[in-house]
């Protein structure tokens, strides 16, 4: 019997490493390949509301890929949304990298032979996972349709950041015509059903969308969470300072830092943990007041705030 | 004024690399960015008679992609036919990679930003390109088409090599008709009046295709020359042994290694130059006799050589 392939976003998933994981090995399947899609990862709130309003059953959990392999044969994965080892499910070391359809920076990965390999600078991996079923001439149904539209609209928060190009646009309408969805309306409610910050814990608010980054040598978490405005946020920012600080001390990281991307007002308010500030202050070329630096503009990590630590710790 | 952006293959170019920045960078100007192709190295005869059959201009030299960075602002480059800094031209650290366009195993780079980086596993890196012609609509020139077509054959070894795929073999088609040209036909002269060993010097002959791998830590250069039967191979074995004795210990190497692969027999007679040849003989798990491996079937130095050397090494 062949193994099935693993198919996994990044750990602490977003919606587009869920929605990516389980439109491609749907597409993988059409394709006659056996596939299936895993999840890192708890769901978070905006996940879980984009599969249930689209009917789609949650993934299963899987927590290392190596215990999977009891064979000893290597299990085979398709790693989307992400390239970086650092951020992949435990295991991934031994496992066979089959794939990588990803839209982030490259990230040191090495494999023993050709794989193929497909990373574009695009603002969301299912636009890619998209035009990889229009290119196979596979129509997608309105349920992986939807998923894919509802992934694009979240990282690229509705045609709003900076990493949204014209073929998000482009792919995200021909997807809201299928899943007979209007784009702009959805994703409002979307965020509004899903992006406030009351009742949720300080540990739970951090690990929303929560990535960990080597950059120059460096080792740096950074986690981001939305907002329609900040009410409620200075009040929280202790918690989230001291959550913070907890996870930095028990990771061995240098700094976490937190992105609150208010939508309202496009900026983002980033707390920063770790014992030189002012550092990530230099990096950003702004001042650190009270451990916050206010970036106006910023609404993305991978493409306003990854590229400046980089290139200062570089 | 934009600068324009520098198409190029790895050190010692074989045909592939040569062909895919000419033909790449000739799309990129179609597609209206200001784009040049470059050779990180000498010319190999079979690339020649490939270019000069299709009245191709020869690109120009580049020693070292810093030394053109007067205004300290980084060049902008494209990486074909190879993905590791190890093969690209010096001073590639020091510039900005704008994509990668490749079909080999996935080599660790880094960027600081999400670009575009197509690595798929097809035979040849020219079959990828003539992809990226059909998918934007553009149609190839009769001269673009040509060598496009002539890489395939030579990176296939007129389709006969296992790393060719029903891709590249479609692909060639297609090409072919509209360069009007017998694919079997073109590739079988070209091998003949370009595989031969007369008339070269050790050094020519190693250096036909010779790149550098650093494999589980151990540094090993491998060249590959082809051959139409093996008459006088063996009387010109110690002077390539010794050239190769002399490259290892110039470039501290622990190995090079040398494929002449026999087209009329399909197989290839490794030569090994190092102070432990049974570690080679033991990655193949077959017997060194006289600094050789005798390998039947063996075509491919990126399928059937890089990776039991990878899996050895490791």
């Amino acid at each position: 019997m062949t193994k099935p392939i693993y198919v996994i976003g990044h750990k602490n998933p977003d919606t587009d490493s869920i929605c990516a994981a389980i439109a491609y090995s749907n597409l993988k399947r059409a394709l006659g390949f056996e596939a299936q899609p895993y999840r890192a990862g708890e769901l978070n709130k905006e996940t879980e509301y984009v599969l249930d309003h689209f009917n789609v059953e949650h993934p299963q959990f899987l927590a290392d890929l190596h215990t999977m392999a009891k064979d000893f044969v290597p299990e085979k994965v398709i790693l989307v949304d992400h390239n970086e080892l650092g951020q992949a499910v435990d295991g991934v070391e031994e496992a066979k990298i089959e794939e990588v359809i990803d839209h982030h920076r490259i990230g040191g990965i090495t494999t023993a032979e050709p794989i193929l390999f497909r990373n574009e600078p695009l603002g969301c991996t299912c636009t890619i996972v998209a035009k990889a079923y229009f290119e196979q001439g596979i129509d997608p149904s309105r349920e992986m349709a939807g998923i894919m539209c509802a992934a694009i609209l979240s990282d690229t928060v509705v045609f709003k950041s900076p990493t949204c190009t014209a073929v998000d646009r482009d792919i995200a309408a021909k997807l809201a015509e299928i899943a007979d969805i209007d784009p702009v309306e959805f994703g409002t409610a979307m965020f509004e059903a899903t992006s406030s910050l009351s009742g949720r814990t300080a540990a739970e608010i951090l690990q929303t969308d929560y990535k960990e980054f080597t950059l120059g040598g460096v080792r740096i978490g950074v986690g981001q969470v939305t907002v329609m405005g900040t009410a409620g946020v200075a009040e929280l920012k202790p918690r989230l300072l001291d959550q913070m600080e907890n996870l930095r001390l028990d990771s061995g990281l240098q700094y976490v830092l937190l992105m609150i991307t208010d939508l309202l007002a496009e900026a983002t308010h980033l707390l920063v943990g770790g014992d030189e500030p002012e550092q990530i202050g230099a990096a950003f070329k702004a001042t650190v007041e009270d451990r916050t630096i206010f970036l106006p503009g910023v609404l993305s990590r991978k493409k306003q705030v990854i590229p400046p630590l980089t290139t200062y710790f570089n």
